[in-house]
């Protein structure tokens, strides 16, 4: 019989891409969680608890989250189908690969999409978005907080704060699935409309879920739609007495939920919300972690792709490979030494970088000692490859 | 340390609705496997063996997979999204709740949707079929294998028939959620053009995927396309080459897949397609077991929704309640014995008729018990009821 306590995962490399990220053994141990229905007594409060566990970490009062069987991916569909009507105007802020696909996500679905472009490693500057909000009546405005091909952190706070000041009825998306529980996001104070993520990045927890939390403001604007939603799946028409349902107490049907993924992410939530340490000390250790990693990548030589230590996220380093070293050195040098980072993403320049991930457990339980790992690998793979390359 | 050897699920009543039913300790263990990269060389097969096994499933050499994180709803959008153009005509048989779902999704593509409607418990005639399609040209007909509301079983192999005698450049869209891997489906010699399923039911895996098989005839369709596909996280632009790279051994990116979940539907498929029973034995033993709870509620007087053997479906039974006896009363009283079965869902008789399920390892595996167990607990469950009835 196995039991929470006595589960512990196979020993496996360190996982420390971007996302998905290493999760507790509580975690997988709820992943394995025998069949439920997913209309039972047993279920409705666990869909309902993430529901409000959600808002907790995004500091919203009555952002309405919707947890959909699916990826990332699909709350861009989601914006795209239940908040901008074909014909409409969305203005998409570019910080890396991600802004591209937004783009070509709303355009499917019949917007007029203008993009401001950043230059590699930047992210668009206050003055660009006011130019463009001031020359144009925008639907929404999207951008990515922490884009995951560049580490380029979005200013969130600053954005709301222009598109307030200069075009209030554009509603701001964001794109958090890079950001969520690794940044610290004020969904209320800070006036976000919608933010849009993941469970296998900072939430801690296998990939398979859309996350979307939209303001009641957002609410109001997909409700008062003069055309029909352009999405069956991901229409909010279907999920939204849904969603209320389960955080009522009472279960509703439109399609399946994913059962034991949502078991799986309750633990989680559990363990970020409710446990130490607290959600503010969580975003702290973030940014601790960070430091240590972006010093000791600096120290050995290496140039993040994020221009300026303001634009770079606390979840995730971007780091150029240094002169005569490539992917192909490197990242075997890091698996042989049991760990797992990432290549490049960013089409132009996808071969020149890497990225390493450090989230979740990796970064607030400092008995796993992950980010000694990560940096003393790193140190260790990078002079390997250098000797080899002098030896040749 | 756990392994698959000392994993053993938590005790936990019997899941016998029509899905999500009971999956194996083996299925679970996949389902908290250790973190993974999506692209990593140990991940890829993993996927390409999914790809691989879906077409032993169905009989089919070449039609082609697209496994997707979301639920079996997401299949109609694909089918609705890829293959048919706003405009073009769609037929929807309905024998029960799904039929009218399906419908909704194609409408909201844009298509224009005739529906011919057979009455409770029965299924669309051949000579209605070939009527409506001798009527209009239709670029697809879908059809509910097993109508999970009702249990109706629609005879795919004569739809089929119908529809490449009359009209052979139709689509045949079968929605087998709850038939796949509980009823024979010969794809190719049938001559069905899409299956879409999902993992929960006779597949035996957690819910959290949409599973659908395009045949290269309709491939070509969608290739020949002259609009745009009108979703993007359900365009098979975007996901034909990812699902093409992994069955060939690479990684492509897209959307993050479920990992987690594709290597618990591994153990799964791994289970059907490569250990004992055999398919075609499994489908014996699903049609063996369906009898055997059929002829006990008959002999317990319960009459079946669907209105001829013929049309009962061989993974789950619907059965009106008796005279007297209500959801509330009976319900409880299964539960109660461990047994949790699911109510009515077709809208014009919810409240008159339940549902058992029996796919996947409470079928093959005889050694459970669970077919013996559903008899007892409903045989135990009616006449508690009913004497309780007869007190008051």
């Amino acid at each position: 019989m196995s039991s929470v306590q006595d589960f512990k995962q196979v020993p496996h490399k360190l996982l420390v891409i971007p996302g998905p990220i290493e999760v507790s053994d509580e975690v997988l141990f709820a992943n394995a969680h025998p069949s439920m229905s997913h209309v039972s007594l047993e279920f409705v409060p666990v869909f309902g608890d993430c529901i409000r566990m959600m808002r907790e970490v995004l500091y919203t009062k009555d952002a309405q989250p919707f947890l959909i069987a699916g990826s990332g991916t699909l709350g861009w569909d989601q914006v795209a189908a239940n908040l901008v009507e074909p014909g409409e105007n969305a203005l998409v802020l570019h910080s890396g690969y991600f802004g591209d696909s937004f783009e070509e996500c709303l355009q499917t679905y019949g917007a007029n999409v203008d993009q401001i472009k950043a230059e590699i490693g930047a992210a668009v500057s206050q003055s660009e978005i006011e130019k463009a909000l001031e020359s144009k009546k925008y639907k929404v405005l999207t951008f990515t907080h922490v884009d995951t091909s560049t580490a380029v952190l979005s200013d969130a706070k600053a954005i709301a704060e222009t598109v307030k000041r200069v075009s209030p009825e554009t509603l701001v998306v964001m794109d958090g699935v890079c950001a969520v529980a690794s940044e610290e996001i004020q969904m209320d104070e800070w006036g976000i409309d919608v933010v849009l993520t993941a469970p296998q990045k900072g939430l801690g927890t296998p990939p398979g879920l859309s996350i979307v939390l939209a303001s009641q403001k957002a609410i109001k604007v997909f409700e008062s739609r003069s055309t029909p939603v352009t999405s069956y799946y991901a229409s909010w028409k279907k999920w939204l007495p849904v969603m209320k349902a389960y955080e009522n107490g009472s279960a509703a049907y439109f399609a399946t939920p994913p059962v034991n993924l949502i078991c799986a992410f309750h633990a989680s939530l559990s363990a970020i919300t409710k446990s130490s340490p607290s959600l503010a000390d969580r975003f702290k250790l973030h940014q601790e972690a960070s430091k240590r990693i972006k010093a000791a990548a600096t120290e050995l030589g290496l140039k993040q792709l994020p221009l300026e230590p303001s634009l770079a996220s606390n979840g995730m380093t971007a780091l150029y490979f240094p002169d005569g070293v490539s992917g192909a050195d490197l990242l075997p040098a890091l698996l042989q030494r049991g760990v797992v980072v990432a290549g490049g993403l960013h089409t132009s320049i996808k071969d020149k970088y890497f990225r390493i991930g450090h989230m979740g457990i990796s970064v607030v339980d400092p008995q796993r000692g992950d980010i000694d790992k990560i940096i003393s690998s790193l140190r260790e793979s990078l002079a390997e490859v250098k000797a080899c390359h002098k030896t040749q």
